[in-house]
């Protein structure tokens, strides 16, 4: 499967004129965004090195005008190559200076020196800088008023565009694919870190740019971690196989797993999977534009609780996806947000129907007008059996 | 190549008892830790969840004692495993209290209320909490000081036990092999996609467990950006290509690059590659204890700059590694930090040998008594031809 490669210039235009008259109205000067997909998202700007913590980069985006890049000189090939036009650059690492002067004089220029700089600072957000830095920071710009950035990027981001969604739904048929034809990576016998080394290599092969996000196990009558590495442990007749990855497609997401029966389910099991596989059909009605995610929560818990298991411990059925592996909004009781045409999700229905036994259910829809359009392709009503 | 997982209690008992010590001397009562590799260091919990942003996870230090986890409830099967056994956990997410009330709560019980709490501040450190929670948390503790942890968690990390380093030389062993063999993976008309991903799939067949960390690419006549994805483009004659990977093993990290001239190299090319083996050759030698970063960047500036060809826009000439791919030190003019036996070091002469045309050459080594151990099989002493 082949896409294209990154975005339009329009795209990057339509994202900055909407965060532009979000500020203009909570009365914000600049952005100062500090992260991978922050910055990426406004810039297209899209390199694995950030895995290197060394380096501070910045973006900053003002109330007219273009966004502005301050980042370290090793990523101006990189930068020259997105649609940002101002890009500075300073020589680094430099533990002395690490940007700042550089980024304070910038933001001064942008934005005056009283600036109200917004921050994202709410709900699964961070700042990637160092404490001490942040706070020199501040100190160089004592007449800015640093603050939260009023949910503006997570406004922007938690309704994907048309190009967006079809890298994610690309990731979703890639990663169908592979899980559909389980035969070429599972068979009894293996080891868990076998299954997920050659789960890996046929993700890659059938064109994903990363297998970024393997999760899941395998277990006598079901499993009940589902967020550890790999045992060696041999699958065997009577284990579940639960297998959860987030593989990359330019830079976007999918998020879904699937479960196996080696050899024959339990009666426990085969109605676990029933009742998870039940619970979907049911998100996947109620997942239309005017519901809350607590609305969609409620449709599948029902049908959980009909069977008397309990939810277990991942705490929701569901969220957001896109550049990051889960991303707002959470499907729990208390998420009043509402959904809205554009959003991407992940339904991820789940029950603990023995002690330490889970069953874990995932599928990749986004919203469209009418309903819940599938991403991924839909799993079979009966838990896939193995051998 | 198999490798034991995990360590010993033993490992996590020295690292805890180093950091108490140090903990004493500066007068810190907790320490307070938030991010994966700083949690993993003192607990041994190993999991890609980290991936998702929407849960924070704390582990606190005590002054006596050991570590306490305060983490969402999805995270409690696994941090089980570990050697921590007081593991505190909250049903998440719960924006309304997303684990700071029973954190605050340890916090008090452990050091009490005007505990001094030291949280990682310095250089290539970051907080994995939104802003808003960090002021809230404060809000909560108004007689607790927060501070700077005062370089103690750098100050262990930076230096490897050998159960860290065998981890490390394993993971540099796989790669090895994989670079030496390219003709598995590497071929005249492949595309930098195709190139990177075959790369990969060969990397994993190896015994990896994950290749995070992929970039390069390739040029006619060079390459002149290092930190980019792949392209389409199709390798020719007459191209340089190089790729720099940071491949995990048990949670650990290698970092090095090889570089291969596609057909034949120019004159330039080739003498641009012996330039950098010989300043490797030359940090070898200068990587002893005593010496200083600064020390060991100079033995190997001067040999790049005897050519008369520019250092380019990297910033330095290696750096640590371990749990995370670029980890303190920085080989610079300007880093005073000594080297220390235990130091895993990954050494990179680079340098610009025409406008936008770079080689830069890595290895990776741990500093002995005696000197430099190569963890990477040596790079020959002439850029590799394929074709």
């Amino acid at each position: 499967m082949t896409i294209a490669r990154g975005f339009p210039a329009a795209e990057f235009e339509a994202r900055l004129e909407r965060a532009q008259r979000r500020m203009a109205a909570e009365g914000l000067d600049l952005l100062l965004l500090t992260t991978e997909p922050d910055v990426r998202y406004f810039s297209g700007f899209l390199t694995q090195f950030w895995q290197s913590p060394t380096r501070p980069w910045f973006l900053l985006v003002p109330a007219n005008g273009k966004p502005v890049a301050v980042i370290p000189g090793i990523g101006a090939p990189a930068m020259e190559r997105t649609w940002i036009e101002d890009i500075r650059t300073w020589a680094s690492p430099n533990p002395e200076d690490e940007g700042l002067s550089l980024l304070a004089e910038a933001m001064r220029e942008l934005a005056g020196a009283g600036a109200r700089i917004g921050i994202p600072s709410g709900p699964e957000t961070h700042l990637r800088l160092p404490l001490a830095e942040y706070d020199r920071l501040r100190w160089m710009l004592p007449d800015a008023v640093f603050r939260d950035d009023a949910g503006i990027v997570r406004a922007l981001r938690i309704v994907k565009s048309e190009a967006e969604i079809a890298k994610i739904r690309t990731a979703c048929e890639i990663v169908s694919d592979v899980f559909d034809n389980w035969s070429g990576w599972l068979a009894p016998g293996m080891t868990e870190r076998e299954i997920f080394r050659c789960f890996k290599i046929a993700c890659l092969e059938a064109g994903a740019d990363d297998v970024s996000y393997l999760v899941g196990g395998a277990g006598p009558g079901g499993y009940g971690d589902i967020i550890s590495p790999p045992s060696e442990r041999r699958v065997a007749e009577g284990d579940v196989l639960i297998l959860d990855t987030g593989t990359l497609l330019d830079g976007y997401f999918c998020d879904f797993d699937r479960n196996y029966a080696i050899a024959s389910p339990s009666a426990p099991v085969a109605e676990a999977y029933r009742t998870v596989h039940a619970a979907m059909e049911a998100g996947l009605a109620a997942a239309r534009p005017g519901a809350t995610c607590a609305d969609l929560f409620q449709a599948m818990a029902a049908v959980l609780s009909s069977g008397g298991a309990s939810a277990g411990n991942v705490g929701r059925i569901g969220h957001g996806l896109g550049m990051v592996l889960t991303e707002w909004p959470s499907i729990t009781a208390g998420d009043r947000t509402e959904l809205v045409p554009g959003m991407v999700l992940t339904l991820e229905p789940g029950l603990e129907y023995a002690p330490g036994r889970m069953m874990v259910h995932e599928e990749n829809i986004v919203i469209r007008a009418d309903g819940a359009e599938l991403l991924t392709r839909r799993a079979g009503p009966e838990i896939t059996i193995v051998g």
